[in-house]
């Protein structure tokens, strides 16, 4: 018999083929004219990725029994939405990075216009995605996620983290300092999976909802220490991306403000923290757990 | 008494004000951080442009007696998806101009990474804005508004329009392609500004809503053959924005493809189709015909 841990593995493996599938068909065809524009779009988008967020999201519909259909919309406009912001954050006046997921960026294999309208597009489509089909038995529950969404998307989440990023070039951030930066560059996007996720089933307790909204703080943290701790370790064809790259831009890390082994051993601390606001869900909250222990352990 | 023209300026004005002040209070303050960002962001949107498309959805609201409230709403909605498209349109790896609405552009009074990430974010916002309070009885209304609101943001509207007109630098245009061009760049959001505003009120029959989105379709074409006719004709001082432009970059204009003479004539086509769609409408679609005239006979 399986252990545990291989039958996560097949879930999360079942659960990527079926978002890939998903993103496949949400995105316009490469055919279909401005095709340019569109071929950038599906170039950001598919064939990369561990697709952390929609694994999130469909882990938080298991823990309410939310209709995969919905999660697929769901995990669509996560990665929209996603892929946009690393579309961006690439350009030449942002981070100009040259490598994403062991491929040229998309400015670098389009041009800088294409990579800006692909990203600005990717927003609109993560939108439509979670507006093209009924995600909650009530409509009003609806409009809540697209509003959290938006809020997650804007200046109080992603956006506004990559502004005080950039800001923060060269400057030495305090550990609270960066820690506010990254609930807001990746943490936001991160709870909005978990929260949405969740929304697409049965109704949650304002207890129930306020642990799992803690879960996910926990675990969107813990994906951004390990992230920093990997770029300091791992070697450029493991990562897909440059490593060592924030460093070398003099850009704050967990790792530039705590040395590696603090920040290896805060990632340990918010795991327990993770799995301690799942205590006593049961089995429905068995594949959150198991996400927290990948996003540590995970070695790319 | 005052002529209905003289009455129709001062609703134009009233409804204006009221747009500036719903503006102001939705846009993040500029002391809260990330303070730069949040300063863009409202340098690109506040105290400028002639707000046509509010004026349209107040217009279209006036039609169902929608609450003023929702069209707020709607009015913040449209400014903030158009304020973004205007920032990324005056990068350097777009159009790469320097002035708009008579001050620099924000890269330019900023720079580019800040501009970026504040039309991302007025994109986001603009999304927060429709899902932020109840615009419609019906909440399933509601996430429809924000589905159409999408789709005329991306690669089947704005941006979408904007990718052909890059694409079509340099290149002569036929007149279907170049309305075609238009119908995506600038008109999805003209028919979205129409359409929404009129979600926000009382239920439409089909037959209401086709001849309403008739009559936003010809106004949203009306608006882009009169903009070529002003960028041709007009001074800069007089345009806020870099006159003859479109001409100096070789990018096909309803000028440069039937002349001057034909496309003020197909303005003038296009304001009697916008009319003839409001026919039998009366007293309450007098605000969107006032509307159609005083988008073809502006000055700037």
């Amino acid at each position: 018999m399986a252990t545990p841990k291989v039958e996560f593995r097949a879930w999360m493996a079942e659960v990527q083929t079926r978002v890939e599938r998903s993103l496949e068909r949400a995105l316009p065809a490469a055919g279909q004219p401005p095709k340019r524009l569109h071929e950038a779009m599906r170039y950001a988008v598919l064939g990369g990725g561990k697709r952390v967020r929609p694994l999130l999201a469909f882990a938080a519909g298991e823990f309410t029994r939310a209709a995969p259909e919905r999660l697929d919309a769901v995990a669509c406009a996560l990665e929209f939405l996603h892929g946009y912001s690393l579309v961006h954050d690439d350009l030449p006046c942002m981070d100009n990075d040259v490598l994403r997921r062991g491929k040229p960026t998309v400015h670098v294999e389009f041009d800088e216009a294409t990579a800006l309208l692909a990203g600005d597009s990717l927003q609109s489509l993560a939108f439509e995605a979670l507006a093209s089909s009924r995600l909650a038995d009530d409509p009003a529950v609806q409009v809540e996620m697209l509003h959290r969404f938006a809020v997650a998307s804007g200046t109080r989440g992603m956006a506004g983290g990559q502004a005080i990023d950039l800001a923060a070039v060269g400057k030495p951030l305090t550990v609270p300092e960066l820690e506010y930066m990254h609930i807001l560059k990746t943490g936001a996007l991160i709870r909005a999976a978990v929260v949405l996720g969740a929304r697409c089933g049965e109704p949650l307790g304002a207890l129930e909802f306020d642990r799992l909204d803690r879960y996910a703080k926990c675990v969107g943290l813990a994906f951004q220490v390990v992230d920093d701790v990997l770029d300091a370790e791992a070697p450029t064809a493991t990562l897909g991306k440059t490593a060592g790259k924030d460093a070398a831009q003099g850009k704050p890390t967990y790792v530039s403000a705590l040395g590696l082994g603090r920040a290896r051993e805060l990632a340990r601390q918010l795991r327990g923290d993770a799995h301690a606001a799942l205590e006593g869900f049961g089995a429905r909250a068995e594949r959150l757990g198991d996400l927290a222990d990948f996003i540590v352990t995970r070695e790319f």
